[in-house]
């Protein structure tokens, strides 16, 4: 099923603009999501209602079967000499021209030789900052949202490999062990990295932060993990077949954990049902935001809502929109636009300070026309 | 060690540029060497004979410890309020303005609507297509031949463990088979890419391919393994701590191979022989190329030197250099430059055919003085 991109048809009707241009590699998530095709070369896809490509002749065959695009033009059909950088942009001046485009929508970080060399040759180049692929991207078509989920799966058996690692650890000297040497972060996140290996997917980061580590949202964590500590693990792996991200977080704590956690525990649970219960079409990424907030704030905890300057209890956003990036449109977050059905966000809310540690319940969930569908399919358990 | 930055001086003086800017992620390795810091988001590098690094409140701290810049403002400084594009060319416009800049040379790839801001701004921007950056990278520090020699040792490792599934396999019905089950390209790749997990690299892409799927250079490979036919492995891992990559390529044959098959190996360990032999600083990328296709086209063998149509034969170039990307200056191909002391390259002369299979033999290499290190530990065994 191919994106509605009636937004991008608007966006050029009132810009003025006879087509939108993207040069760049398929890293860009929204070159790959505009051409539908993967390639390692940056290439150009031009979008006039048509969507046209012109790439190397290496990557002609490929492109004219997997692309999503109505035509495909290769450098030698404009008898492109390679090497000179000025043999690119009048080769790319007659491709627009024979699609008769004489002034271009570009994204804000297209290439700036490339938009000189155009508009020496008489061809109109304006930087959008809107961001308008990003904003279409934000709407999954149920393709996408299968891919989403089939890398939830992966996540599952991920997390549930390091949570068995977790339950098989002895305890010495209040510290993990497993198979005769200290369980640190590091050895859970390779376990994990495998785990995801094994179901085709790829990472590059993963949090297994314990304790103090734990309490700062932006630590991996490193070093042996504690008993009766809270452990963070926070999985976002990414399909190598279909490039789309799945993304979920649980927190454990093997044996006894203090009261204070515990309590912190079960609020996060609460608020996560709480911001799970505001998601539905309608409303705004805000709204989600603020009931994750009232929880934690009714409890007498900080939140940024509360006070910016706070460095402990709620100090991030109650979660993102996920798809061929990791953070993507919508925000659950102040200021966060209304939710519309195939919005793919998770929703995270969580407690920070280094004197308890850190706890996060992360669930990765659709809007629907009816309110949404939860994809995670993990339990939450605690103290393990 | 810092790089050696002089010819970036001199390009400066010759363009009468009072900097260079480069605004771009650290996946960008021009971004990753200017400024010696790693960051997910984009933020800003200006080189003007000392590097000025302007990033979010975020990175702050981190970019002061481990950054290599002179010093590093952050967009508190310059009073920004997130949201607005033009507060972000406002803020850029007077963090170039401190350091006394109002003329820049940036990457072709530098953004349009930063230097678009900025040009509206009063200063000058031009994009250079020399890739003045991504010249100075190709001679590397100690440091850097050390980091690729770390990385070589884990793909040394990952390949050892390669050869060990193929040296255990049975051979049923002309099929390899491990553990009871065929075994594929897909899964010798996969223990690959395991192994070099537990050595703390990553890679996106390994080459494991067979017989016809080996007389495409650019074919991963999958499906079974076959018995005696040729079984091409070309791993390039990054180490995750430095991102220095290493690349390494072996053929192999379990069990006898064909006649032609023995005979184009022995020739390719010549051709690679005769190329490194050549390696040394003053001769040039194309002199070394020449070396190898001189082996080949002595042993009437097509080269696309000796014809530009040939699709069999040795059909690329020699090698290229390697250091944070897996492609980088200088190349071993026709009209490839001058080698100097420094300079990492790849040598991997090969040939294809797909009656006959492929082979390629590629060994790493560090242009000293004297001509050339071997950074290359594994030994060259065909039929096993």
């Amino acid at each position: 099923m191919d994106p509605d991109l009636s937004a991008l048809d608007s966006f050029l009707a009132e810009a003025d603009a006879d087509g939108y241009l993207i040069d760049a590699d398929s890293s860009d998530s929204d070159q790959r999501y505009l051409s539908g095709f993967d390639a390692h070369d940056p290439f150009f896809t031009l979008y006039t209602g048509d969507t046209h490509l012109l790439v190397s002749g290496l990557e002609y065959g490929r492109a004219r079967k997997e692309s999503r695009a109505d035509s495909v033009s290769r450098y030698s059909d404009y008898d492109y000499q390679y090497g000179s950088p000025e043999e690119r942009y009048r080769m790319l001046a007659e491709f627009l021209a024979d699609h008769g485009v004489s002034s271009l929508a570009v994204p804000a970080r297209f290439p700036l030789a490339s938009a000189d060399g155009l508009r020496e040759r008489g061809v109109g180049v304006e930087a959008e900052t809107d961001d308008v692929i990003t904003g279409i991207r934000a709407t999954k078509t149920d393709a996408e949202i299968d891919h989403i989920r089939e890398a939830q799966r992966a996540n599952e058996k991920a997390m549930a490999r390091a949570e068995e690692l977790l339950r098989e650890a002895t305890v010495e000297d209040g510290l993990l062990r497993f198979d005769g040497r200290a369980l640190t972060s590091e050895r859970v996140r390779r376990e994990i990295e495998i785990a995801l290996l094994r179901e085709d997917c790829a990472l590059d980061e993963t949090i297994v932060a314990c304790g103090a580590d734990a309490a700062d949202p932006h630590d991996d964590g490193s070093g042996p993990l504690e008993a009766g500590e809270t452990i963070v693990i926070d999985i976002f792996p990414k399909s190598k077949e279909t490039h789309y991200l799945a993304d979920m977080t649980r927190t454990f704590s093997v044996g006894e954990p203090s009261a204070r956690a515990r309590e912190w525990y079960e609020l996060t649970a609460e608020a996560k049902e709480a911001a799970l219960a505001a998601v539905e079409p309608g409303a705004t990424g805000e709204d989600v935001h603020d009931a994750a907030c009232d929880v934690y704030e009714e409890a007498g905890l900080p939140t940024l809502r509360d006070d910016p300057a706070t460095e402990t209890g709620f100090i991030h956003s109650t979660g993102h929109g996920i798809g061929l990036d990791v953070h993507e449109l919508p925000r659950l977050a102040p200021g966060g636009a209304e939710l519309k059905p195939g919005h793919v966000i998770t929703v995270e809310p969580g407690l920070y300070d280094p004197t308890v540690g850190g706890i996060r319940i992360e669930d990765l969930v659709v809007v629907t026309e009816g309110g949404y569908e939860n994809l995670t399919d993990y339990p939450e358990e605690f103290v393990i």
